[in-house]
């Protein structure tokens, strides 16, 4: 059979407050042209499907909605597990019913032992899980970490492999020997304890995971990140996301790049070299800056958005020395005048013109009136 | 054809704090003995599932349990609209795939105009609207209350009635005529605007009607309101609760009362009184009660909630006279003893033993070290 391994969706997900909404929508777009163009039998969303346990209204409606294209309009078998983001209760809502339209949703890890068989292969649908629900669940307080728990799943698992079958799992979690590598992924210890070790999962011909951002996370030709179909953070701006293509027999996995709608740049300039480059970038994209200029700009943020109106990110390679003021009694009893020229000389790297004074004394004063 | 009618389950209400998570278990397994019982062909809930837009995961498991209960192993065939107290987004996940197990749920206008038939009978499930959506959907801006949308939306239902088949309207709204009795549903203004006047529901054999908990608020042979299953507020204590059963052909209608598990009790009586009494009234049923002691008791409520666990409201026959204090200049320059011993008076009815007194300046001392 062929199936499609993708995950960590995060509907509803923002970047700096803008709204992924419509990318994701086209993202989806591309991810049911490949499933239709590849005439896969399956797809596989591998966790973190929401961005939040609650997401809002309108990422609801988005989700349910492309599920319901897939499934219901193009009839694509679904496989699907909650992540770490996913409410697991709510995302299970309805899941009863999807059944019975080859949607298979799983949320629980009692249902991680019931696996789905679709054509040659056995699919064991394992939901992003606690250490804790894992001993309750075999009764076995001798589970110390991930990687323990991984192997009691895992043995408990093979005795439903139906012999001549491909087995296949469908998994969220942190892989050992991967690299996280991106800021909008959730901050997982590395390595040790929260790891699960490649080995564990060595009884099963794929392991389709989800939860590292980034496919390169792991370098495995049978344990695979997706990553997320699209970038989510100025870390994954160099990151080429798609979606794999698995056959099983014989096995083979292809990469398909999904294009992004609205890529996330990063630049590198002073304020006059970032203008003069503008009319070169698309003006919907994602930006992250970094500002060369030494001298302080007044309002760059809002100057640098009349050309990038979606600067996620501002830095300044010579970040401006921080003010040190103490305001003990001794400077209170400085002058205001005295204190803004103090600070202007700190800030700025030179004195203010006499000009320049002359302004502040008069605006100083004006100000003064006021408090009487 | 013969269906249940239901409404206003509320799934994840509290009862000042009290979860009534079990009774409403308790209540649905009473509603399932009653449809298995008189063998309907479908069980109508019209609207307010859940208790709030965005209910907690208590309640979202609650509800998804009954749902799956009814529909996919008792194999009722459902039909549900969304209330006012219902996310109409968040309450449609999943409702392309019911359909196809005969679970209708619908929660847009749109979906109104597309009767399901079962068996003699066109159901048309409209759910809880605001006028805007109408004059939205009709392009009609002439429309200028929620009678006049229900006379849009019923003159659009009937060019969709089949001829020869019973006609039923499920629907979630203030019927004119009828009376707001309980302080869990939610404020509506009464008459006027905000009503639908019954004469607009003529081209109905029968309307199902959600909104108000109390089955009699309306007295129409044709037009009822089923009211809550149980009691949701000490307003409600004295109603009975139940659901009807609907018959077609011939039209009847029975009413089939349900017990409650933990009733609501009004009590009123002193002190004494009530825990004289409290032998008699089960320990886990709620109370609201008047107490009638002129004196006061301290800390009345927690030594009554060690006979009466589950008290919701507490009332005094005698309320105790609101202290008036005027916080101005005048009066903080009062010794903070004078000004207690004016409390107390005020409050107590009486004048501070010159004990009391005694002990009250000794505290005042204490405390006022302490702010030095």
């Amino acid at each position: 059979m062929r199936f499609l391994h993708t995950a960590d969706w995060h509907i509803g997900k923002t970047l700096n407050n803008f709204s992924l909404l419509e990318d994701q929508q086209a993202m989806f777009k591309q991810i049911e042209q490949v499933a239709k163009e590849n005439k896969v039998d399956a797809i596989v969303v591998a966790g973190d499907l929401y961005d939040r346990s609650i997401p809002n209204e309108a990422a609801v409606k988005t989700l349910n909605k492309m599920l319901q294209e897939l499934n219901l309009c193009d009839h694509f078998p679904l496989l699907a597990i909650s992540g770490n983001h996913d409410s697991a209760t709510r995302l299970s809502t309805g899941q009863d019913w999807f059944a019975y339209q080859s949607f298979y949703l799983n949320t629980s890890l009692a249902g991680a032992f019931n696996p789905l068989t679709i054509k040659d292969t056995q699919f064991f649908l394992l939901p992003f899980f606690g250490i804790q629900e894992v001993r309750n669940y075999f009764d076995d307080d001798s589970i110390k970490n991930v990687n323990d728990a991984m192997k009691k799943i895992t043995t408990e698992m093979t005795k439903y492999f139906a012999p001549n079958k491909t087995h296949v799992l469908v998994a969220h979690f942190f892989a050992a020997g991967s690299k996280r590598t991106a800021d909008s992924e959730t901050l997982v210890e590395v390595g040790g304890l929260s790891a699960v070790a490649t080995d564990t999962l060595a009884p099963f011909d794929y392991v389709a995971l989800g939860h590292l951002h980034n496919r390169r996370a792991l370098n495995n030709e049978k344990i695979k990140y997706s990553g997320s179909p699209m970038k989510f953070s100025v870390s994954e701006a160099k990151q080429e996301k798609g979606v794999w293509i698995v056959d099983t027999a014989p096995f083979s996995v292809k990469w398909v790049p999904l294009k992004p709608v609205h890529d996330i740049h990063l630049l590198k300039g002073n304020f006059a070299e970032l203008i003069a480059d503008a009319s070169n970038y698309p003006n919907e994209d994602f930006y992250d800056i970094e500002l060369t200029n030494k001298e302080r700009i007044p309002d760059v943020l809002n100057k640098l958005r009349e050309y990038y109106p979606r600067i996620v990110s501002l830095h300044r390679t010579h970040q401006a020395q921080q003010a040190q003021f103490n305001f003990d009694k001794k400077r209170v009893q400085e002058s205001p005048l005295d204190l803004l020229a103090e600070f202007y000389s700190q800030t700025m790297g030179s004195e203010m013109t006499s000009e320049q004074r002359a302004w502040a004394e008069k605006a100083l004063t004006e100000v003064m009136k006021g408090e009487n």
